[in-house]
């Protein structure tokens, strides 16, 4: 059999910085996704409910690429009483000739960290407008950072504002933001305030009611709800649905049943037949997602294999470029 | 993070050989699934098409256990022409309490040979007469050896005859198996000569169309019917299920999506509302799945993730105890 290389979380770090490629990288998953024969089952999900937990397992196959990965992501909400991360997990990558296991990307979900940033940024891209000075982001996890770092990455970002619930945890955030990104990032625990007047708004909690209003929204803005990715969590008050001149998906299916639509689905707010464009269908056909500047477009996210086997190919790229990674023999 | 242990395909086959103790894992593992609170999902399944392939991803919480196993099964059928197997994969195992990942079993596959062969096993210990002794094996492949090494374990066996589609082929398998267990193994190229007089049948092949018919069976049989796992594959004669006292099933819902009852129900042979008993239930009830000597019995095994969780469990133990494997840090 052949050898397997393993890359460590730490050696991962290295090898794919949130960056403009690993955003285009995950740009060129949406778009493959409608323009090429990829196949994409449906998420497999083990829920453990005695510890609070679940694992999600995503997968996609790629014509274009030699391998092909499967992302185990478990996620076991009372790991902080031990000390540890609650969202953990690796991706195994297979060859998409032999199906043999060629490598081992023991990230600990931060691939899907990656990822998960640079699907929001491809929707900054293709749907915010092209001069969008200033971001809302609603979270303080590593998904609210990781957000705005990505969206400062495509948009001319001169401003911010991170909404948490604790306001000291919240200006620890924005202050460490301010920094790394070399732009003035403001603190609040209102979340009105701070999606008065932003370009972009980025919702990146695990809420399980909604938590911004349609009435809320303003010509302009570009919603990127990312947080919903179970069918118990919900961040748009259901009516941004129907306030919204765009409403865009990642995957059509996933998202009437994990996503933000299946909120607005359930609460009758919208047909279960109602079509919304996909991603990937907008970047596709290249003709951008916002029809006005004074458009309101919400991107609904809720996370696909089609990511997971695309980063996990520039990660195996990358690593064999910088020649890390241990071989080891099965 | 804690680290993660590594086993390679040497040091599990040192660790879980088939023996009496595979088969009484794997024969909790059919009881928990109905004594106790197991999750198992539906199996997700991956299409390779271009390549003749497909990945199948079984998975089963069993809170028995301080681990569960996600088992990955790459299933590639052009892959001979490489002169590699078709079928290979992992386990990966994760701790129960924290969904951490924990272990790595580089198995190729082996452990799915082990707890599959141990599945026939405890059919034959519930539903072949005690006093079986003969065995007829279709197919030639690993599961044909593995499923009769197994049986002998269980059941005072004292001859087989192995049926190929190849006469020079079935008879190196056969003298092979002879040697190994010790009992004369016949071969041949007839299925029908080589299902009668035999006690319990074995069906192992990948095959589309039936291979046994409803009126070769005879009073006092038993029937494994282990090759149909997937949606495409078939054994038995639909009229089979009928002609058993007593038809089988490991899990009712993956067997009619699967296995044999698929195939059963779409020839309108049996409803799709029609119930038959799973093994565990079998198991658990303890008054044996054999209404009388003279009955005929059929199992119909499609492989279940909770065979994985147990046997990935006793890899562990047994790799521990034996001070095998190397650990590595993500």
């Amino acid at each position: 059999m052949p050898t397997i290389k393993i890359l460590t979380e730490t050696e991962l770090r290295q090898a794919v910085p949130l960056d403009l490629d690993a955003i285009e990288c995950v740009e060129e998953a949406f778009r493959s996704l409608v323009t090429d024969k990829v196949v994409m089952p449906p998420i497999l999900s083990l829920p453990v409910a005695e510890q609070n937990g679940d694992v999600c397992i995503k997968t996609a196959y790629n014509p274009k690429f030699d391998s092909f990965a499967i992302k185990i992501s478990p996620g076991f909400f009372n790991n902080y009483k031990l000390g540890l991360p609650s969202s953990t997990g690796l991706m195994v990558v297979h060859s998409s000739l032999t199906g043999i296991v060629q490598g081992l990307l023991l990230d600990n979900g931060y691939l899907t960290d990656v990822r998960t940033a640079a699907a929001g940024a491809v929707s900054a891209r293709h749907m915010a407008r092209e001069d969008a000075a200033s971001v809302a982001v609603i979270g303080t996890g590593v998904q609210a950072r990781l957000q705005l770092k990505a969206i400062c990455l495509v948009r001319p970002i001169i401003r911010a504002i991170i909404c948490g619930r604790d306001q000291q945890r919240t200006e620890a955030v924005a202050r460490e933001l301010s920094d790394e990104l070399n732009i003035p990032v403001a603190a609040t625990t209102d979340r009105e305030q701070a999606v008065a007047g932003a370009d972009i708004v980025v919702t990146t909690t695990p809420s399980k009611e909604p938590i911004i209003k349609a009435e809320w929204l303003q010509p302009g803005q570009h919603v990127i709800a990312m947080g919903s990715d179970q069918s118990d969590k919900v961040e748009l008050e259901a009516e941004c649905v129907l306030r919204a001149d765009v409403f865009a998906v990642d995957r059509r299916q996933q998202s009437a049943a994990q996503g933000e639509l299946r909120h607005a689905i359930a609460s009758g707010v919208v047909a279960d037949s109602a079509q919304f464009p996909e991603l990937g269908e907008i970047i596709a056909r290249g003709t951008g997602g916002r029809p006005a500047a004074e458009s309101i477009t919400i991107c609904d996210l809720t996370g696909m294999g089609v990511q997971d086997t695309a980063i996990a190919n520039l990660a195996d790229q990358r690593a064999a470029h910088m020649g890390i990674g241990t071989s080891i023999a099965s």
